[in-house]
């Protein structure tokens, strides 16, 4: 599969396809977002929310459950709620990295504070959690309620893990369902939900959801030793720098001699660079085939999440769903 | 009625009425709030949780449970549920306030750092939701969730409005109930919710914890200007210094000659002070009578919680739900 800037991408044909849903997504965030006693809500959350982001994750809850035949209101609500976590955990996110631009433009962090940050993260959670309140469903509470504290215990782990040599693949996996695929794969599954879909079928829609979320995670971690600004809005090395052990170093650090720990631990433990470490980084990444082993695993989750759909009906959203997981490995295959 | 320290103080015998569902109550805080995959949660909250608070709000959902003849398990789970809630704002709280310290001990973003306390803040929040799901009361999760929104709400105001001397007693109270008073009354009404009391009592219950939450709040701000650090482990004026425009100031800024008007900007909007200003501030509140009427709020609201009881059956809890109001207020008879 080959994609040029004139082919329409596919979360374009899925936004297309699902207009209406999309747009009744937008109204409610729009309405639910706003707050008559403190007028600033509005101001940070507008800012954030029309800040141009692809609106992935409701898209994968809207042909969830366009998928498992749903033809109700609810989606929509469980879109709106799934963008409004999304939203909170980027607002906290921020303040957690000190980040300055998200989506090309000023962290809400920088242009507010750090304290409104906190404390509209956890008014929008708050909000998210009255959106599926409206829609009666408690095993819906149930699945978003374990996703919101997967993504916390990641992030958690993250901050204790991230510069830790010792921290493995199994531990990576854990900090990319938290950060990731935990939004993915509940996104995914209350859709089915909503529709009243056989377990067989909402299983499916997890792994689904899970599997994206991590083959987005991982080609993400290789374009940082690979891409270019342009195409990712990060600079090659950003990670290296930030001393983040991602899935290319850590197998690197796996398969390390003596020597090469050594310049690991200096570099990413210790945090003391120098000019020339990030093409020593790059060196040892080669050497040890870490790039391209790092690539098969982003190949073989994207496969995975295309297997996962193959027991749900044949409807022209599950080929968009499937070409979508192509689309996430497109710039690395 | 007087308090000495000899004399059983309501709470406590609240604590030793209720002492079965307390300990029932800590067992299962301590069971949910660790994380298996991130073991830096456990040391946070165990920190927060084991300070010694006096669990005042989870008090507060087993009497209502009991005061409307609950005998069911789930009480013990919304108790729970109530007071991550309050930790978890507690945590993003001391973020927000660079706080140092919390019942005298350092807060957790101190010994460890913000990340951690927004984290593990957005963790326990998570963990109150599944609390709630267990119970399989929509209607719980409906109040909470609203609860949890009416809070955020009020701390994004009140870092609006905190140094602006437009904000009134309306905009103060809002703040309040955000702050302090709509914990206590979801708290407060849940506990009749889970025992299906009719809509009269649940309404009381309500009734009950927001004019209880206030009636604190407005103690809290008037010993500020009047108590001694030994009973409240705060300075006088600290309010003053930090510039936040409490009830007693609203209050004699309402009745502010031109003068008096520029003082009170000068030091509260301005945060511009010099020695002596406090000494000022203390003799305006007391020329406009702002400290007695606001006594006098303080007293109203007490009054107006145990008026909301009179509904309800007459059980010892009751009794001693009645005596906490008095309580609250005891510092400022």
């Amino acid at each position: 599969m080959s994609l040029d800037e004139t082919t329409e991408k596919p979360h374009e044909a899925l936004s297309r396809h699902l207009s209406d849903g999309m747009a009744a997504v937008d109204a409610l965030i729009r309405e639910r977002m706003v707050s008559e006693s403190a007028p600033r809500i509005a101001d940070l959350t507008a800012h954030l929310i029309g800040a141009g982001g692809k609106r992935l994750r409701p898209l994968m809850t809207l042909a969830a459950a366009d998928l498992c035949g749903y033809e109700g209101p609810y989606a929509v609500h469980l879109a709106a709620t799934v963008e409004f976590i999304h939203t909170a955990t980027l607002l906290h996110d921020d303040v957690v990295d000190e980040s300055e631009q998200r989506r090309g433009r000023p962290t809400a962090n920088l242009l507010w504070d750090n304290k409104s940050s906190i404390l509209v993260g956890d008014y929008l959670f708050a909000r998210s959690f009255q959106l599926m309140v409206d829609t009666g469903r408690l095993r819906v509470l149930a699945i978003l309620a374990n996703a919101s504290a997967t993504i916390s215990e990641g992030e958690v782990l993250q901050l204790t893990a991230a510069k830790d040599l010792r921290t493995g693949e199994d531990t990576y996996l854990k900090i990319v369902r938290g950060k990731t695929a935990a939004l993915f794969s509940a996104a995914t599954q209350v859709g089915g939900v909503i529709a009243d879909a056989p377990e067989a079928h909402e299983q499916a829609l997890f792994d689904y959801g899970d599997a994206l979320g991590i083959a987005f995670q991982i080609v993400d971690d290789l374009l940082d030793y690979g891409g270019n600004s342009d195409a990712t809005g990060k600079n090659i090395g950003d990670d290296f720098r930030e001393q983040k052990l991602t899935l290319p170093v850590i197998k690197a650090v796996a398969a390390a001699d003596e020597a090469e720990r050594a310049f690991w631990k200096r570099t990413i433990e210790d945090g003391d660079q120098q000019d020339g470490d990030l093409d020593e980084a790059l060196r040892l990444l080669a050497k040890h085939g870490a790039m391209e082993a790092t690539r098969q695993d982003a190949l073989a989750w994207a496969d995975k999440a295309k297997e996962a759909l193959s027991v749900l009906p044949d409807r022209p959203v599950r080929q968009m769903l499937m070409d979508l997981a192509d689309y996430v490995v497109e710039r690395v295959r």
